[in-house]
């Protein structure tokens, strides 16, 4: 174990720092809009984190713009922003914090010497300069209560002599903490406890140490707890380990393994809410269209679900012989209490508080209105159509931006071995487009027709990289979640992807409602320049 | 490190021991029918593991025939089968792999006091009494030569004594292999990895040491690979880190670690054919229609992928830099090299031995046909779609059973608001049904309509408890892939689940072809008694 750490620090609390808005964010097409992003971070609010990471505002104006909104208007939290040690970079970054509550500011350079030879292109002594440069640039420019961070890239791959030096080259510089990223996710458990410990030995009094794991050998909460044992007390995850790659640690199995067994991190807790973690993991699977598979720990379809006979019976005569965690303990309402119009908006609020969302006013008439719909067309309205439907506000919370494009008619027939042939109206500021058009589905038809009628309008069409439907719930009534991700024709392949979503028991209303609302977010996409 | 192990074994080799057919065909809803079994048996083959757990014979004469099956079939790996200790089940499970050609026993008992308590109401002398007894039996009944293994359930969380006792026991009465599972998936590295040297260190000169590790915490890799740091010498893993509840530790993760960090287990290695581990998870992720998240370790869609600018610089300048295994390692191809009609049979059978199927003779023909069929609806005809092909094949490859029900016909209209109405014509047998009906969306329409017509034959229709499209590849004019989920009608809620596919550029064919090939694999869906 490490000193006392910096002053003001409780050794006993785990900082549980999320990078699901950064790093998780960079994930190959996961990009949110700002108002997703604020969305995002309003829930890490509520899962009480202490730091959330909120982007990287040098890779763009929009990425900048988002950090500086969640800055300004999140409160009870740290909002960090990350930067390169380079001229520009700690700028930009510490304009869009500045406005925070508590800002935190991240900045890293790559030690290792195969990234320093073949990405940078410097010397050790280069980065250990341009390390204490832009460290001492972040205390002078926030003042001696913000929190400086340095980040080593690819730590676990440096020198540990070079490392060592450099961590406490940043700490003399002002640094209050430290990170060992293992970038490549190429730690085993014993080596990595071994490093850290060797970090907080020589910097721990003054800094504290702070790990983000990479998961490319499915090791990242592994090594991130194997951390913490050997004294680091701030961890970098994500929700549902999102995240480059094979995504970063899971802040859900970090935490739930520290409560789960407490006697293995003697004296040390996070103050993370965990019910409110599988809200937090819906709300993030939803807005960046990745899925959580089923096996995922903690979070995953079937993480509480016991099939075996054995299990069952096992379970049934006490619940200690299969599980290890209760599902109320993470969020997971345990009632399948049915939902109608007869519930009355009161009974649905207590229903929605009970899944973890606490909703009022317009959005809770707003909600109603649209299970009162269901409840027409549907047998029973389950809690997974409810969380279907709470998400599907979600991204539509606020009132449309001018110029939005609405769907407002379309039909189509299809059949065995035939062509489909389908036909749609789009109205955007007042007018209205209508097109129509064969296609080899309906599917394919109905968005060639939406492509036909928008074209003249904006001078481009959406382009479909993914597609994907899943029931909510089961019944062949059931409605259709659909997710759609798509880029624009007028940009390369490495165009801004904005992820749609539409949900109906029509899974071709729902296809089309997807597609729009993915075009409507590509309107004001901006290209990334540069990312971490 | 443990002693010499028994005659025989290799102690540089670690064993790996697939149980995807076993505890990862628990999972709920994974269920699989014998013939699919077999498929993902011959996969397993192609990938060089040591042993697969074909099943659980005891639980239904199904899950027999399968296991039988699986051992008179499959050359060149030992087939496992698992077993109670309680009379009936030993005595079924070496029935079923005695024609192996080596048949590996697999008993089991609870050792825990919470499980002997609160499941078996047992003490721990009746539960030690009882591993013995079996055991002996197992060895007498296979004879000498053959691999019998005993299993502590819950063992992390039995009393360490008493559990090195049990061991001890069982080795005198003639076990070749002690597994330690961590049943609840309880366990930390550290203190697993101190369980499993003290369990090496009294019965690792006798009996090769096992771990079976679950996945609750996010920890089942992390501590397989703890346990064979601390001399365990075969891994009980799944692929895709299937199995009950949040699953078991993943085969690519454990074999890949080894691979990628020889420096961590010394004169170690398994025989596994990692180019084929792409092949397997695809294999095993369509048939049980179990998804495998985008930042899934190893064999996730973007555990290769590179989206940060600053990344793929580093990547285009040295792949090292943030690469620490290669794509081609895994039997991922880079290739992007496009196929068509031109390309003649021998063309596509090469493309398909890149991708890691190896196919000739009616399967090649049936392939090559569907290619150029796609080739006509769709502008490109890419890797995914090509592979999407191969996997629908894999469960059509055997010619149909009598009585299947074949989708003859169907057509369908739906718009804006309204209700769909559709129509669909059966054909089992020689006869026809037709059967027409309106419902919400499309699907729900025509779903209904087959329900109608093939009530009548066969007394039960198909209830959809999941419903899935996902698209294969980008463009509109994507083939979509259709995953449904159905038990009968005339079941209750723990009746049989089986998982039809469908895959067509028009999704509402792909929908009713998955709909009609679940129907057809429910017809002779098993009711299982139990399970382990």
């Amino acid at each position: 174990m490490g000193g006392p750490g910096p002053a003001g620090w409780d050794p006993r609390r785990l900082r549980v720092f999320d990078t699901t808005l950064r790093d998780g964010e960079q994930a190959p097409g996961a990009g949110l809009t700002a108002e997703e992003k604020l969305e995002v971070a309003r829930q890490l609010v509520r899962l009480n984190v202490d730091v959330i990471e909120a982007g990287f505002p040098a890779a763009s104006p929009g990425d900048w713009d988002a950090v500086h909104r969640i800055a300004k208007e999140t409160k009870g939290v740290a909002v960090a922003a990350l930067a390169r040690c380079r001229d520009g970079d700690p700028q930009r970054a510490v304009e869009a914090i500045r406005v925070a509550e508590r800002p935190h500011l991240h900045v890293f350079i790559a030690t290792s010497d195969i990234h320093l030879k073949h990405k940078l292109r410097a010397t050790r002594e280069e980065a250990l300069a341009s390390a204490v440069e832009w460290v001492r640039y972040g205390r002078k420019a926030l003042g001696p209560d913000a929190e400086i961070e340095f980040s080593a890239e690819d730590a676990s791959r440096t020198d540990i002599e070079f490392l060592l030096r450099i961590y406490e080259a940043v700490v003399d510089a002002g640094a209050t903490t430290v990170n060992i990223p293992d970038t490549v996710g190429y730690a085993i458990p014993s080596e990595f406890g071994a490093l850290v410990g060797a970090v907080v030995e020589r910097v721990g009094s003054g800094a504290v140490v702070s790990v983000h794991c990479h998961n490319d050998l499915g090791l990242a909460t592994a090594n991130t707890l194997a951390a913490v044992q050997a004294g680091a007390r701030q961890v970098e995850v994500t929700i549902n380990g999102l995240g480059e790659r094979a995504g970063n640690a899971s802040l859900e199995e970090v935490v739930m393994s520290l409560r789960t067994r407490p006697a293995q991190f003697p004296d040390l807790s996070s103050r993370v809410v965990t019910e409110q973690i599988t809200a937090a993991s819906r709300l993030v699977s939803y807005l960046t269209g990745f899925v959580v598979q089923p096996n995922k720990a903690v979070v995953g379809g079937n993480a509480f679900a016991h099939e075996s006979g054995i299990h069952q019976d096992g379970v049934l005569k006490n619940p200690l012989t299969y599980e290890i965690m209760t599902p109320q303990s993470v969020g997971l309402s345990g009632s399948t209490l049915s939902i109608g119009k007869l519930s009355g908006r009161r009974g649905l609020q207590g229903k929605l508080r009970q899944l973890g969302h606490d909703v009022e006013g317009p959005t809770l008439d707003a909600i109603y209105r649209e299970v009162v719909a269901l409840a027409d067309t549907k047998k029973d309205v389950t809690d997974n159509d409810i969380l279907a439907l709470v998400e599907q506000q979600a991204t539509e919370a606020d009132p449309p931006p001018e110029g939005n494009v609405e769907l407002t008619g379309w039909s189509v027939t299809s059949s065995h071995g035939g062509h489909s042939q389908g036909s749609v109206s789009l109205t955007t500021s007042g007018r209205t487009e209508t097109a129509e058009g064969p296609g080899n589905g309906p599917v394919d038809a109905l968005f060639g027709a939406v492509d036909v009628a928008i074209e003249p309008i904006l001078g481009w069409h959406p382009v479909l990289i993914e597609y994907e439907i899943r029931a909510v719930s089961a019944g062949e009534d059931a409605q259709g979640n659909v997710l759609v991700r798509c880029r624009r024709s007028t940009d390369g392949e490495d165009g801004p992807i904005r992820t749609g979503h539409g949900l109906s028991t029509n899974i071709i209303e729902a296809s089309l409602e997807g597609y729009v609302s993915a075009l409507n977010k590509l309107r004001d996409a901006v290209v990334r320049e540069v990312r971490a």
